[in-house]
């Protein structure tokens, strides 16, 4: 087995990833409210916050801003993405090398899957040569892994996300981020399905803290590793706060309850 | 011809592949009554029995588990396989390079080829590469040969597997695994089409020991090389017990109602 | 972040391409008016006007006319274009090299992507090793960012702009070429989007002097950093005189009517 | 022109290639009523005969058998090949490359091109390397030059079997082996089509002793250079018989009536 | 500039390549009525004669023959070009490397490309290594500039003649070839719209003398570079005899009456 404990994104086992892919995935229309945060600076900021554990982007934020942010700051490289302006089949287009992200100091890798939908078998090729390269650079890998297409009725139904976490295991991720299967025991069972590969929770649209940190606690009982969050910290008032809640429900066993 | 006899997949010139990439090709589901075996070491460590020359894995359950097994367990690299969650024509992606096999100490290589279906000609070409690197790394190759496709009427026709044993050696591989042909000629003429080919029987879904156990001893006495079995070992109660009894039917002449 | 204040592309912290890919994007018809200027000669010379930081030329113009003019004028090497003739979906192929550019003497890349049309997931990838060879060389990037596609319901929606300027800054743009998005906060907005990305004022088509440099005012106004500017130059009668008002108004703060 | 007077491949000026790829194009139903044939030593030892000037097998037969072989025998490494179990448009996948036949100590490179299909682009552009390849290994080339298609009315029209005969020395192939033109002057016609290419009669499907060595006689006669023959050898009782007499016919001068 | 004046290709500032690809591109069918030249040495020994500054041809006929002719001819390696039983969409699939042919010793390198054409974004792609390798070896590049497609109404317009010259410059030929746009003022806008690219006229199919001539005549008055020419002068009883009168008019000033 990998050893993973000291890597820069585990902290006492834990781990939490504050996403940011959503200026090119969703494009400005997500900063609604909280323009000032368009600038990348704002979040990079957030993810110095000791509950972080790694800041995932994309290559333009990251050799933008990260040189500013490289002694505070853990870089995931989020390698593939594509812009919602697209209308065809889900299948997301890389657009940062492993090479080019270990040169700029990337401390993991990550990327999206998408099993089950009409180019599978391509974003599983392309996965192969990422997957490999980052072993050759000693990169933890981060999956993205989001069953979609024809054969999906349910996205978050226990046996999608089950299966989701497990190819994440099987094609040789470290971590692999799933969306919440509904109740605490699909959960549970998604994260024996993953074996050794570690389950991330995926943060989702904003919620209350309360629906949120609860979600976050729940998933910490069965046995998640960590969460990876976007929306829920980055488009809040008070990021700081909820970073503050999520580090004593993540990395300190308290429950949601004690932190409100 | 080459010399396959000091294989480490090959003992007294039989073989037994344990097979377990059904994690990745068909999801956790397959685990259920066994959901421990969720955790590979289970199935790993059913690998250690005596009867089994190889163990059939994808790179992910490789590269996390292999390296607690490496001196008990010898490793066939499955290097393709995709998810049933995938409704496209048959097609198996790689996922794993012969290269990063091989630098894991993988012992043989082991691929899938769809003859018949709409994209033969890229599955063909595919394995191109894949063969001739194993040669080059001195790596055994074993073919999962399933014919599929419009032209196909019956999968199971003697003919259709007849064909199929013998594209594994026209193409280059060592081992060849097919399903069973519905009967004893049948099984014999496709062991005579594939030559010094050796010809593995696939175990297929899980049926009664008595069942199972005269199927291999049928395959055995027409000159089958041995067997690739997964569901018919691990998903039993107690796989050690079958794998005492293929042992026998495989390595020691024995029938089956030797062992029942 | 990257810094290009010292980039041969960029002055006063302002920027003004001259670009001329017109031959090959639409055709002699182009020319119709001015066709002495089908000479290319005619251009370069313009280049050398002290207003222009960048000539953006395809490879044919810029290996038979760049190495008379490489003292006097900065090459954007345009790296792909298509022909107006094709009726398929958006695309733009790529036909010059990033190495034979900078062997050329380029000064930097350009490079169009049309987010939302049936093929951005191959543009996104055509462009990323491109991206990096020019880091590679150490070439600054621009890229004409010009969503298209089903998607896309008006080309210059504030919303459109924005992201359009925001894909530049998230896949590895140093400057962002984009359409006016009908108003003046509305590119305020996208600049604001790009962040520390420079966003330049596509030209568009010739209009009257004043209606073109008030338009140039407004986004200098809101923090614009220059202009791609084509038509409305080479096809003038005057293109001299343009460009001298170009240059009050980019470089040195001038107003339309100061000009004028 | 390339000197092939002292190739392998040819004797007095004369080719007679044996050619069994059949067990991967047509499989095992091919051996019926010569169920022996299946191993491949059969037909090598077939091979060993004087009148075989080379071997045509795919790269699973030359590596299995071949070693054994090689003193005796010339390989002509037959390097694509698809299987009948495919229903889609003419296309032959490739299955071995050219370092690794020439690795293996082939004599020549053998190579089956369909023009007028629909993937004729890619198998133009297929051969391309395949065909510069062999030549960096000093081997000779033989074309499977079978036109089909959608302009094809006739397969063995004259004007057809003089084209396909053409295209062998246009692209860079040595011999250009064509199906029979239905009558003497036509295959005359497609030699002089050829020009310094040497033309290779297609053996096609058993026929009478009588019948096949008139037709050999034939080609001799209007300048073929020899024959590549498969089905009309091996599948018959006496392979050797058939090879006697098509020596005296190819090598010797003799008319079909002087060896019958 | 690149400076062509000293390249093989150019005489006086003039060039007639003798183009001779029509085996491949039409096949023997176009030999009708001159079926000794089926024979390539006939058209080798006409590119000998002094009127002639470039023979282009395929790969299979330059390795045959051009190793005869090397001290007389010039060869210009026709690099692209399929079949005419080829029913798909206009595409030219390439069939020599630059790297070959510069081995072969070629002078210089042609390539089709057909603007507008479904497949245009693919040719021009393929044109780009092609190009700037030819650069590398420093040889000068012929375009066959013909555009087609949905969007082309009629091929010879005077706009899309022009179109087509300009892309050759564009897109980096030396020379491009394209075929005459009905009178003498489109050739001459045509001329101009290439700027310092030599355009060259098509040959096109067999006229008579007088007619062929006096186009060639017009073509140098408005500043055509030359010919290339196949068909004209090939399939003439005496190649010789126009080869002599081209020569007038294209080296000498002659008009067409003072050559017949």
């Amino acid at each position: 087995m990998r050893p993973l404990g000291d890597s820069p994104l585990v902290r006492n086992d834990k781990t939490l990833v504050l996403a940011h892919d959503h200026g090119l995935e969703h494009g400005p229309k997500q900063f609604s409210g909280v323009e000032e945060r368009l600038d990348p600076r704002e979040v990079f900021e957030m993810a110095t916050h000791d509950a972080v554990t790694a800041l995932a982007v994309g290559k333009g934020l990251a050799e933008t801003y990260y040189p500013s942010y490289e002694d505070d700051v853990n870089l995931l490289a989020k390698l593939n993405g594509g812009s919602d302006l697209w209308m065809g089949d889900p299948y997301s287009p890389q657009n940062w090398s492993v090479d080019y992200a270990a040169e700029l100091g990337a401390d993991a890798i990550g990327y999206t899957i998408y099993p089950g939908v009409n180019r599978e078998t391509d974003m599983f090729e392309d996965f192969r040569p990422v997957q490999e390269n980052a072993r050759d650079h000693d990169l933890p890998i981060a999956m993205w892994s989001y069953p979609r297409g024809q054969a999906i009725k349910e996205h978050r139904s226990p046996s999608t996300i089950a299966y989701a976490a497990r190819i994440g295991l099987e094609l040789g991720a470290d971590f692999t981020k799933v969306k919440y299967p509904r109740d605490k025991e699909a959960m549970a069972h998604a994260v024996r399905s993953a074996a050794d590969n570690r389950v991330l929770l995926s943060g989702g649209s904003k919620t209350s803290d309360r629906d949120f940190l609860e979600l976050v606690e729940d998933c910490m009982d069965v046995g998640v590793s960590g969460l990876a969050v976007g929306r829920n910290v980055w488009q809040r008032d008070d990021p700081y706060d909820i970073l503050d809640k999520l580090e004593g429900v993540i990395f300190e066993d308290a429950t949601a309850d004690d932190v409100l």
